[in-house]
Parts: C-alpha cells; structure tokens; sequence
C-alpha cells in the first residue's frame, strides 16, 4: 500500500495499489453470528419459516412504530414490492418517472405490462420537480412514480400538489431513503405508498427484501393480499397476486439491522464527515449533499467532476480509482432511457433528458457503509486529491 | 387422542382428537441447525450474501447435473420463474393454461400484464391433453404453459406434438415435478423450460425459492440477465429485467435440501404406500396416484372422493378431519377460472371446464412430508375408514 505523492504512485503508472483488498461501494450492514445464530434457533424450534410468520409480524409493527406509517408491508425485495404498489393501482397504462434513477424502477414498470414515460430531474438536487414532471406529462400517464436518492427526498409538498393538480396518484421509490427524516419525521408516510429496499447495500438489510409504507388501509388492505395467492389479514378482492413473501429469515436479519440502523447511519454521517473534510477543496471535484431531507441516512457519497477544471474526466478517475483497488461507481449510467429496452424502444426521450444525461456523466460514488473505515478515507482522499494534482501526468498512462 | 370406533370418538360428535397437535399438509423438510450453521458460517465468513455467489453457482451446477438439463436458474421464488419465462417470450398477447392449477400459475401471467386463456384438464389425469387444449385455443394464444401435479406429469410428447401444430411454444409450471422421473430421467429438461418450485411445502425446499430449467441456450442467456438489473454470465440485451435473486441462504438451503432429495421421495413414498394401505378399500374413497411418471416424489397424497358412494361429501370430509387436527387441504378450490378476479373479467369460463369443476368438488390432499410419521398415517386411516363406517351418523353433528 502506498500513499499517493506523485504519477509513479498510482497503480496506472506502475505503482501499488492504495488499498490491499477491493472495497465494496455499498453497505452489507450484517448482524453478528451470535445474534443470527440466536433469531435462526428460535425459526428452528418453530419449525415456522416464511409465509406471514411471527418476526415478520413484528418487524412490520417495528417498522409502523419507527416510521410512524400506519402501514408497513414486508415483500421479497423492493422490485417485487414496486410492481405490486403499480399492479394494484392499474392493469394498464402509463407511469410518469424520472430517467435518472436505478433501471430497477423502471423495468418494475415494464414487468408489469404498463409503459414507463420518462422525464428529467433538476441539476442540483437530482430529484424530479414540478416543472421536469410538466415538460413530459402525456396524455395516459395515470401515476406518477418519484424517487428518492441518495438518502435525500423530492419536495414531497411540491410534488403532491403537482399530483393534484394533474389528477393522479404518486408513489415513490425510496430505496435509498430508510431513516432519513424532514422535521423529525422518517420517509415513509408520503404519497400514497413509498417503497424501501433492504437489500444487503442498503443502511437497513435483510439480504435481499423490502417494504412497501403506506397510511391508506384501502391500499394495504390490497398489498397484504397481493402479497401471496392466499391472503392474509383483511380479506379483500384484488387485482392480481404475486408472491412477495418475505421469509422468516429474512424478517429476522431486518429486525436485528433495525436494532442497529441508528448506529448504521451515525458511522456513514461519521465517513461522510471525514471524506467531505478529506475533499472540500479539490478544484473539479464536488460533493453532492443529499438534498430535501433535515437528517440523512447517508446511504451513499456521491462527487460530481467538472472534467474542464479537474482536467480528468469522470470515467478517467474511476478508472484510475479502480485500479487502486477502490471501486467508485460510476451511478446512475447510462440513464434508464438509454438502458435497453428503452433506447430502442422510447427512442423519444434520447435527446430530452440533458440533465439526466450531464449527471450521467458527471457523478461518481464513493465506498460507503460497513465495510468502510475512516483510514479508508484518508487513503481515498489521498488517491482523489493527488490524481487531481497530477491529472496531466496520470492521463497519458490511461490511454 | 382416541381411537375411533363410533360417531361418539370423533370430535365433531364430542369425543377427543385423533392427533394432538395440527399436522400441516406441508413438507417442510430442512436441515439440522447444525448442518445449517456450517453453511451459514461460510456465508458469514465470505461476507457475500446475494446476487450470484458461489453457493449460488454450485447450487445451478449440481441441478444441471441431476436433472440433466443445460440450465437451471434458480430464483426468489417459482412466481417470479414463471413471470420471468413468460415475459422472455412476450411482452402482450394470451398464453394457454389450464384452470385446474395453484392460483399462482395464473397470476404470474397476469402481473405480468399478459391474458390468460383457460382450459379443462383430463377427469382421470387431472393434466391437459391435446384435446382439452384444442377445445379452448383461439386467436391471439401464443404460447402454452402447461402444468404437471402432484408428482406426476402430462403426456410430453402428445403437448409438444400439439404445440409443435399450431406453431407456439410450450413451457411447464412444474411446481410439484422436482425429482420425479420418465424412463429413468428427471423432469426438467421438457419444453421450452420448466420451472420448479422450492418453497418450504416441496421436497426439495429453500424456504422461498425456485429455479427455471431449460436446454435452449439463448433463453438461458436470456433468464440469467432479466434476474436481475445487471446481468451475470453471457451478457444479452433483454425485454425486461426484474429482480428474481436467490439470495446465499436460500442456496445453502437448497443444496441440503438436494443432497437429501433421494431420502425425502423415499420418505414420501413410504407414507404413501401406508396410506394405501390403510385407504385401499374404502367404497366412495379413492387413492389418486401421480400419472404420466415411472417414478414420483410423491410431493402430494391426494384423494378424490364419490360422495353418492361415501355418504359424505369432500367438504364434510374435511371438516371432520380438520377437528381431528388433521388439516387435509381442498385443493385446488376453487378452480382458477372461479377466482378472483377471472370469476369476473373472464365470465365465459364459468361454464366451459366441467372435469376442473368436478374435480375441485371432490379431491382432498392427507398430510404427507417431512413431519408426517406412519403412526400419523394409521391414525389417519382410522379417522378416514371410521367416518366413512359412520357417514351418516356424523353428518347429523354436522349440520
């Protein structure tokens, strides 16, 4: 492991690598074996394993407490869980979301069988607005699916009143978004539904799952039955059914990252504080703050580069990053509209999303989570500061 | 627990249960903790937990291997396979099923925003034909899934000779098939693909889970990039994604449940030899063995009942049982075509599939697997042979 002082440093230009082990970017928060040990004997002794079990009821009602949601529905994983919060508004139709979000958002609308309409996000908070909405709402469109990044959250008051005004239902994916809060209140009572991932790179995991948060009993009522072919709770007629069940397993690995998502989101504020002292001052490099949100769970560490003043493109410093053994993501690329189907498909929105398309191009996330320490930052800081101080000598052992 | 001899023993007429506690239908075979604290502890180690991982692939490796099948793609659970297959094929139009089947069968085309069309099954099978299908093809079909019960299977060859006439693809729901053998060869490789359930009631079980088993490469090449939004293996441009991961854990569980596969169809075929014997010459009450197979995983026991014969009818069988503390499942009820919401969208079914209808009045599932023990089958057996000795005096205490 060397610290960064010149081009003969980096690993591009044959030096060695700034990290001994590969850091993963996201999260993989996990329970000790103890604990997991512990939750799996009792799922042993009841011989109880998935299907509405005992820890997903509790889970449910830890999640309803901490969120202060009336409802919170566990599924398989957030995915499942969008296609259902869709399926149980239409059998068909059009979904206005924006470009610039995980392709999983979109594609959860195409598995469906409705069609996705794709609009643009605002420049400096990567969130949809009323006015990136307007420039793409079309006739058909009967819901409006926003997301969440990074840990921040739209301006739910100015989205609701777009909704209104057009008529139509809005629900989010808030797969970034467990534990971020506006004013002492946690994401999850906004819209009609809003969609969390537990995945094993999310602050709060179960491996793989979710949960869908809703206030209307109507609309948990129909989730809780389409959930599985055979319902649960309040019996009523649904659309359709799916299997979203979460196991018991898996309820149980979400209950313990509960316990603990407080301390989760203290370390990645803790990282976040260190990387943003590490690199508040690079000319070119800038950290996006997670926008929208009073406290943030500090998912993710996402930088935009300014090519022009870096003198490095984005892609050159992932490249560069990369090989240090720091595997910084290059996210969201491309823009859902020019992920497959959809460039052949909607070939429309290839020249109407600029904004989406400049942060493509621009942003570049930073390791964050468990795995992630603060002498991981230093180091990180080190490679990103001194690649900018020798950009020009770094670019030629790119090409 | 009573012995029963006359109406006054059963509870319904006041007497004591059969058995003390409520045996589920189920299998709910799995691992002995310690077993499954060796394969937890490796996951642990490794600090890999989902999306692709080396359990994963072994896991695919070894089904490829005893199933004889190019692929086998395992996935969250078999309602995601089926979704998954039938959006590779198509993004709209109608696919052939019969109604006889879980509800899940056709719910996993419709979720996927695809229409099924319906039609009856064989009296003696309960398993589609050419002729069933031909009674119900019609304009706009463009493929066939048909479906294999209760360990047994249809006739391949006559499905594939039909579907090769009218030019449409074929794949199987064969939720109820791992395991169980033509000519010395596992199911799986039939078709276009096959999908396989390993939910905790199977006997090759991952508490959720299941795989799609096909010999077509491209389609392999196919399933394997919609799983998940970032493909894995051979990268192709595909329809639609979703996310159909099977997590570690759900792998590590699979491959103990595979190394055991041999003893748990063995198990299941003791307990049904032991049920036939104890169920053999009730007049009106008959053993309805798996068709279309050498050799079964015996996954159900399933009875069908002649209540002109027996003097009780399928549902106050039933009710009997359940005081008893034996849960013996209707199932399939109702058919398909009778559920919500097809009863309503699609009216014309009503009556055209009299052998489902039928056949969902009068078949009644015993309790077979991993914690049925033959004791419980002579208890059974007397509970079943009493109450149809006493038909008429028991169906006065349940009125």
């Amino acid at each position: 492991m060397s610290e960064k002082k010149g081009v003969g440093d980096f690993v591009v230009a044959g030096g060695t690598p700034a990290l001994a082990e590969i850091l993963p970017v996201g999260q993989l928060y996990f329970p000790s074996w103890d604990r997991y040990e512990a939750a799996m004997r009792d799922i042993f002794d009841r011989r109880y394993y998935t299907n509405h079990g005992p820890l997903l009821e509790r889970l449910e009602a830890r999640l309803e407490e901490r969120f202060s949601v009336r409802h919170a529905i566990c599924v398989t994983n957030a995915t499942v869980g969008l296609i259902m919060v869709a399926k149980a508004f239409f059998r068909d139709g059009k979904i206005l979301l924006p470009g610039f979000t995980f392709v999983g958002t979109a594609q959860s609308v195409s598995i469906a069988g409705l069609e996705p309409v794709f609009c643009d996000v605002d420049a400096s908070t990567h969130h949809i607005t009323p006015d990136t909405l307007e420039a793409a709402f079309e006739g058909g469109v009967r819901a409006l699916l926003g997301v969440n990044l990074w840990g921040g959250a739209v301006d739910f008051g100015a989205i609701d009143a777009y909704a209104r005004s057009k008529n139509v239902p809005v629900f989010y994916d808030s797969a970034h978004g467990i534990g971020s809060q506006i004013g002492g209140k946690s994401l999850g009572g906004n819209g009609l539904a809003e969609v969390f991932s537990f995945h094993a790179t999310k602050v709060l995991g179960s491996t793989e799952g979710g949960c869908i948060c809703t206030n209307d009993d109507d609309l948990a009522a129909l989730l809780r039955n389409m959930r599985c072919g055979y319902g649960m709770g309040r019996i009523v007629e649904v659309p359709v059914t799916t299997n979203g069940r979460m196991s018991e397993a898996q309820a149980a690995i979400a209950l313990m990252s509960l316990d603990d998502l407080d301390e989760h989101i203290a370390r990645n504020q803790r990282l976040a504080t260190a990387y943003e002292e590490e690199l508040g001052d690079i000319p070119g490099f800038s950290v996006c703050k997670p926008t929208g949100v009073d406290s943030t769970n500090r998912q993710y560490f996402v930088c935009e580069i300014d090519d022009r003043v870096l003198k490095l493109t984005r892609d050159e410093m992932a490249k560069i990053l990369k090989a240090e053994n720091i595997y910084a993501r290059r996210y969201f690329f491309p823009g859902v509209h020019r992920s497959v189907p959809y460039r052949s498909e909607f070939p429309q929105y290839l020249d109407r999303l600029p904004t989406t398309d400049a942060l493509c191009s621009k942003l570049l996330q930073l390791p964050i989570g468990a795995l992630v320490t603060e002498e991981h930052v230093r180091k990180i800081g080190n490679v990103v500061r001194e690649a900018s101080r020798n950009a020009e000598g770094l670019r030629k052992h790119l090409r």
